[in-house]
């Protein structure tokens, strides 16, 4: 089983930016945290971070058949972008959005998603741990362990 | 650690309702699930479903000073109460908000959500799985164990 | 053939309450002419009233597989209950949506209801005879009987 | 008694349009029903369907005097027509408004009604039993028999 | 100086209905005011009431090059009809709208007019008068006695 | 009978101000205009302009008992002045609101008029001679001349 | 004369429950304040808090012929229950609505009220003073004393 | 294959009306372009004008079975008529929509189509050229020759 | 303890105005009433009214530091003056805002408070008593002894 | 004759993507039509299809005095993009926007075009054919030969 | 070159006045920076603060072929006054609009202008440096030094 | 002192681009007036244009640290990007937003700014002058000169 991770803009500066809003931890320790988590769960990934929504809807594209599924925090993307949104429908990936501040308890702008209507399902709020919990629950969902 | 969870309105009817949004899983089953996975965590939880936006007050305003944090899922009542929204403000507990399936991609009025706003974080679209990763969230804030 | 009967909130002060929105008839009175009304039409019913928008989606949760159909005077919670509009869905029972006076004649928030959806048809403005009229709508339906 | 029904633009091309939504019967089949029914009822009716907002404005004026009351199905004129309502109130009868489809459940320009605030009572989503069940209401309202 | 004056749906109505808000005068009487100013003013004119969109529209298309005028009370198509403001521009001619009551003070849906933005002036609440007002300021227009 | 006529702000620089909109003639020019047609219908007028929101309701005000209706051309006060509004009503004197352009061609924050909703009648289009027949049609209305 | 008082949805928290915006005084505090300020004022009353709609519904249809006046702070269901507005109609009582916070400072679902339209008078921002200002207004109305 | 072309309202104004909208071109000239292109096509087609919403959509119902497809230019109607709408529902065919100006530079209330929710194809802005694109639209579209 | 207190445009009408309204009472009542009060509650209170924004602002501005407090009626300007609510602000002083009628029940635009937002309560609905209510609330206020 | 063809994001993915809604045709596919029909028509043209919103932006500036013509399928930056819109006015070519969608069918966010307002005409629905129509339109009008 | 400077209501209170948001000058500090400007720039100003609109439009009238360009800061104003709009387009001067702070960042209602749109630029954020950089822009632009 | 100047999208066609709404000059020039007005001000500068968003994102990442202030046109990212809004608030550094034209007097969709918000402040619509006015509010704003 094979996922890709895609950090959208900006969170190449975690750590630098905004510490109240966004946890003092950088992109690398998350990346870590990811890594860890993955072999825990017997899992392989590969990272992706970008400030550009054309390089982001390509590396999507590209993702099909190679990967299983899609972890992506689309970061302010998810407000504005409908070419991420046909991105991951073109790619025909089951999708896990994930935000590490819960937006809905910030700006009117950042409480819409294009993202979520296309997601398998949306984690939001609990930090970095929201990358940790979105992978569990993408890869429970691929494992057909989905529990219901 | 102890936890107090909430199941909303109609939530008791799982299994039996609309298993193409909800799943075939039943109520019982998702809180075997949540027996098993507090145990694993080495936490107590206590459960609590019921229709009525009043006793859904009254639980939380009673779990003040007895639990260490909320699992809710308030069904309907997402989108109309903002009374458990203050119940939850009232309390003083860190709450997590979870929902089986991802409301992000059904009626407008669905939405829509009064709990986000005061919730620590959500989670949504997972199925059964939704409740066992907002578990793990919360106990992993509530650990002191949030990474970031 | 069993039809379950619920009035919604205020509708036991009818009679005492604003007889020139409502009529001068009491809900004794309505039960009465739904019971003349089933008799003659061979069906049962069994008749409801709370104020509490949690009893009302128990008792309709309660009616799977015991009714046949729902008729339903929703009251204000027509206008403010997912809960109830879910109850329906999760209890997949025929529902019909009566309502005394013309809605749409009335306040702007009285007239958008969250019922209609999910109901299989509406009778608004013929007073008590919007019971006796949905009644039969709800039980030519059933019989099949249903012209078109 | 005598009522006059009016049917609006499409409604001759029941049967043959969409059945999914209106059902599988012709309009020739509901005038057959609602003769019927007068019958039983000992009203006397006239029959009209057009097309044309403007004649059904005209037809709508002349009953003034000629009748006792108006059965109106409005199709899509329900929507965007505010001559016919000016209409029903210079006639100055009372007024049921019918649709066969449960136009609640429907695309949202279809739940706006020009026609309801006018209207004595609304009957929708009964197929053709929604003409009987309003031709009811009305003649039991002008028989004074309204029951509440 | 040739004007055409054209009376929207339900004019022919007047005196008939809803005296309150239109007055206890008929059409005849306006009919008969309109004539005897126009004898005043030195112009003659031609009276068209129609109930039908189209056959307004077509009267206005007809009208180019024949008057020099257009005087129109266009009822409940004023709030509807884009067809109406599209013959105006069409056939070129000034165009005065007026109204028996004052629009302004009545539903919402009444105070959005597709007329007034292609109208040289607009006469709104003097009861009968408004045509009156209104020939004259559309004749004092044409007769280039637009004082300014 | 005696007219209180009120010019509201900016209207002392008609002449000067955008004549593409306006028109060429001065306020001077209308004054006499509007002394020329009082004396021809007989009645006594005082006018009076201000760019003084508060000027103008001390000056409604003082017209109770001393004028028999007051003709106002609001100006910009037209969209913003809820205290004119209140100061008409307070007066209780017949009102008509007249506009040297047609409001309803232009922006759209000037499409809608505090003042509209408490006036008898409105003018809006023919220049100067909205002044005018605003004038014949308050005193028509005074004269109980009204013809409907 | 006979005041009922009615506390609506985790007012029972008052003290316990952000004292930065509701004070830290205790529901018992403010029951006591009402208790004085009754017998100076020569008034009966009872006090009910509950956090349910229904029986809040419920217990003001009881008041009906019992009370002569209502005090009520609805709390959160201030914002979404039809349900308590139509019981105030119902029982026909004056009825006073009052807040401790300034409703009008905080969030915007906040800010509109069901129950205003149709209370006597509203109180808010006071803190426990808008619930003895609110008795005063309320019982000086009741009175006659009502000056004006 | 035949094809029915339907000409709106005011389209029988062209190369008279606006020419910096709608160009100089009159229906006739259109006209002839369509019967020379659908020569070339090896198509027949019948040609439609009216003013009327009524005789457009009687002239849709009739087109059932007696045409394979339908060109229309719904004129001012396409912004206004949900009965248009439903003829092209209940009628069947492959409907394309057609604009001389393009819509979508013009004011906002042209700019929604109660058309385009039922055709095939949209086809605006091209003058007299978006008739003869939409026919081969809609040609190739019927001959299956659509190429995707 | 000083309290300046204002009226705001059209107040002084008071008792000459829309009784049904504004009750019967006179502004001189109701300012000898306030009187009556202050001596009681052992303030001195200076009054003003007006009718002019501008001059409120001004008066606002001056009881920096000459005044503990401000009773305001703000009139129609309650709806539409961003300045006075800089005033208060930029003056420092506690504001309460009184009503004589109930804004909460009257039309639209009557329900935003441009006010309410900068002011320590509302007192509405209550005639002439809501003076005398919101004097004590903000006596109260300034003596410390507000109550929670 | 030489004509600049632009795809937007995830057009690359035809074929591969949602054929329900885009068809089973390749982006090869289309170009080759695209190529095919350019031939037959006697103009150049060049195909560039990007993911990235500055690379569209950049390669239409590079355009100008390159190319006469533009026609684009800004894909899901139709709905999003105002650099693309400023893009196309700034080169001053006339622009053709298609869709292989009947976008006036889809998701409320896929029926606002910022391109539509700066084309010279849009064409949507017809699968690939709408590449092949708009060309047509865009050469047609190029050649002077819009017939009109 | 004489340029007029406007400080619109409450602007007197600078320093005085919510030192966090306006800075803790004072307006004689502002305009004694503005009279150095002048100075530098080689320009007459005179400079007015009034808290009444009416005043604000009667100084803007006056200054028409007296001064060549105007520098205001409307204040509150901003956002109500369409009288100060017209005012400017009445006086037919340049003018440029400056905020003392960045009224983007702050309340909704202070977030749209009715003066921008009429204004040459506006410069907003800057503290005290807005008026100079306003002044600035002002200057250049009549210098015919604006560079572009 | 370091100052980063960005030009968005589209800039580099300054010149060539609607000079009705740019004026004449090119970016060169402006770019020229720039670094002459820097070593007036005596601070150095770095100019960067981009048509990428993610580009201009990555560059005002960059410039943490590098530089002390950020001077931005955004052009058409203005209304629609999020990202670069979020990359100026993790970069941490003063920014002024530019604009040649008054954004204010132009399309609706151009009204609303995303780097307002975030922006010390803003210059808009006094052609190239904007930047240099706006880099004189930001040095002497870093220069502590800000005067208020």
């Amino acid at each position: 089983m094979k996922i890709l991770i895609i950090h959208g803009p900006n969170l190449n500066m975690l750590g630098k930016r905004e510490p109240e809003i966004y946890g003092a931890g950088t992109l690398q320790e998350i990346n870590r945290l990811l890594r860890d988590e993955s072999k825990e769960l017997g899992v392989k990934n590969e990272i992706f971070q970008s400030n550009s929504e054309g390089e982001i809807v390509g590396r999507i594209q590209d993702a099909m058949k190679k990967f299983d599924g899609l972890l992506i925090n689309p970061g302010a993307y998810t407000h504005t972008s409908i070419a991420i949104r046909d991105a991951i429908l073109s790619a025909g990936l089951p999708a896990v959005e994930v935000h590490i501040s819960n937006i809905y308890k910030r700006e009117d702008f950042r409480q819409k998603s294009f993202i979520s209507g296309v997601a398998l399902g949306v984690v939001s709020g609990f930090g970095a741990d929201s990358y940790i919990l979105g992978l569990r629950g993408l890869v429970n969902y691929l494992s057909g362990r989905k529990s219901e």
